[in-house]
């Protein structure tokens, strides 16, 4: 039995556990007597261990990041951009993308065993934060042997973990990649984020955390959440491209079945969300972008934030995306200019919204490309 | 005891009710066998009845529009708009506001009772269409003994009341003002209002619509579907100049509990929502917001739609209106001018978002007021 993989394509991949047995320091105070983190890698490591590349992922991705599992007819959530020949060239780089902490994928997270109490963390499982990422990245670079990544990159939520990485650790990254993020979220995103979490969160099932224990999901709660998310992922010129006001079955039906097109696929990506994704993950991964604002410790002044910095920036955005608007780009690279640093920028023309950082534009494909392979030139690659 | 009124307002103001003893038939295809609307009306009818201006409402609006209820310290929705000396001014006209068909104010809508069974309609109140809405309020024209409304004025849904008011009875509206207005709903308006309908219809307390005999009322449902209201309410900017990132207790805290200033508004906006609103008639709102598209009928052609109207038209956006943008408003203007209708625009500055319509937005009051003015003077007011 064999499978066929296009061939820009890493094909078949294996996710890889690494267990990390000393204490992790959280921001919140706690602590995580242990934890583990799930990868997976792509490409090879060259001999002097500088090729690496760490992809950082969003709210709901996962380290399946390229190619296929075993059987499955759906690539990972980039592969748009990682593979042979890709922006991100698996014949250059040896690539890395693991699961955040907190996810539910296989890292430690709220479906995981707390050891201290033999039972699932549930809602016990501590919020964690970007900076709190980083540092649980930093130790999959030392059990992986790397000292420096030739880049960090993400889009979204992933940007902003890439941003943070060059905050933190100036000496281990040459390069950060951040695309459609922004340095903090605006009172919008977090009006979003909160009422996704109100949706969890009132759900009976979702008793406080425990439904786990109770053998439910909050499934109702986690479809709106979703549902509301991906409203805010497409612009609305893709909706308008996408579903018009094109209905179902051609005529109005005056009751609250599926009507328009826009509906059934809002309840198809809702539905579905449910079947692969934890409602306390969710939560959790909200709660890391309202807080993440690296700036707020310097009197708000991001370049003071950035000051340390030593990375060389590429920054993209995307003309049509209303969650992370170019304007917010725009931020980061002034603030990487004020203080004198590194920075391409440029805000590429898509109508797919924020969701254009995941597909394969042309123009994002070309600029992002030519970035990488500066990068790998850099390191011999 | 007496109520003092600010010198602008029409003061005091207690509601009217109106039967209506012969069936009306609905875009459904059902009808009602009799209902009531409720309605208020401020200034003096006129000797030759021709200075009455019809109000509508928008989807969580009421008859409720100006002055105060006794002992009520909050005015009426449009108190920025409606009074003595303002844009509609009652030392000139006499202004109805009617509680549209299927609301939960007084007019006949889910919780009233189906005469034909002697329980509440509950999910069994049909759902109800712009037209419908127009339809009764011809009615209640007709109880006034209005003959011709000098203008039928409205913001959001209220102004697809007064499009659809020009369409259907050109013989009866001498000028539509239509705020914040749209010719029809995006795929991204429906996406919103879809996302509410299923935040209240999946509520275990919406008993499948029969929540009233249940005794419950579906409170989480109807609160979310407030709270993704209100973001689009506003603008970006506008709840960034309102709340920023603002704490409420200045520090973060790692749990679910209220951080940001923006979710305590948000928790707050929902909660005390369910108090003054009923679940099936959001639904309803929702629907005949999604179902309102007069140009369907005409090949998609809205200059066709509106050849057969006779109204001047005043159309008003606002630039920050992110939910019914100008260009909206646009389409609707631009279609006037292609079947040579008589038509004033203006798009006005406002950070407000949507909600300006409800603003004293001085640029918005000027302008409404000249136009209010000139349909004074053409019925001798």
């Amino acid at each position: 039995m064999s499978q066929d993989f296009p061939a820009d394509s890493v094909g078949l991949v294996t996710p890889r556990q690494q267990h990390f047995d000393q204490p992790l320091e959280l921001d919140c105070g706690q602590s995580l007597p242990e934890f583990d983190l799930v990868y997976e890698s792509y490409g090879t490591l060259n001999e002097d261990r500088s090729n690496a590349i760490l992809v950082a992922h969003a709210l709901s991705g996962s380290h399946h990041a390229a190619g296929y599992h075993a059987g499955a007819h759906k690539p990972g959530w980039w592969e748009a951009c990682i593979g042979p020949g890709k922006p991100i060239d698996t014949n250059r780089f040896f690539v890395v993308c693991s699961n955040n902490l907190g996810g539910c994928h296989g890292s430690t997270g709220p479906l995981s065993t707390n050891p201290l109490t033999g039972r699932p963390y549930g809602a016990a499982f501590p919020i964690v934060t970007v900076r709190d990422w980083v540092r649980s990245q930093a130790r999959l670079a030392d059990a992986l042997g790397i000292q420096r990544w030739a880049a960090v990159i993400g889009g979204s939520l992933g940007g902003m973990q890439a941003m943070q990485w060059a905050i933190d650790y100036p000496d281990r990254i040459a390069h950060a990649v951040v695309i459609a993020g922004a340095p903090k979220l605006s009172a919008q995103n977090i009006a979003f984020n909160e009422v996704a979490r109100q949706a969890i969160l009132t759900d009976p099932e979702f008793h406080e955390g425990h439904y786990a224990d109770e053998g439910v999901i909050p499934r109702r709660g986690l479809a709106l959440a979703r549902m509301i998310g991906h409203i805010t992922y497409l612009s609305d010129d893709a909706m308008r491209a996408k579903f018009g006001r094109e209905l179902r079955e051609g005529k109005i039906n005056f009751n609250y079945e599926v009507e328009f097109q826009v509906e059934s696929y809002l309840r198809h990506q809702g539905q579905s969300f449910v079947d692969r994704f934890d409602a306390t993950t969710y939560l959790l991964m909200t709660k890391a972008l309202d807080y993440f604002d690296p700036a707020a410790n310097f009197d708000d002044d991001l370049s003071r934030a950035l000051a340390g910095v030593k990375a060389g920036f590429l920054v993209l955005s995307f003309t049509s995306d209303w969650r992370f608007p170019p304007s917010r780009s725009r931020e980061i690279v002034k603030a990487l200019l004020d203080t004198d640093k590194s920075v391409s920028y440029a805000d590429i023309v898509a109508h797919h919204g924020h969701d254009a950082f995941l597909m394969p534009v042309p123009e994002y494909l070309g600029i992002f490309s030519a970035y990488m392979d500066r990068v790998g030139r850099e390191v011999g690659a």
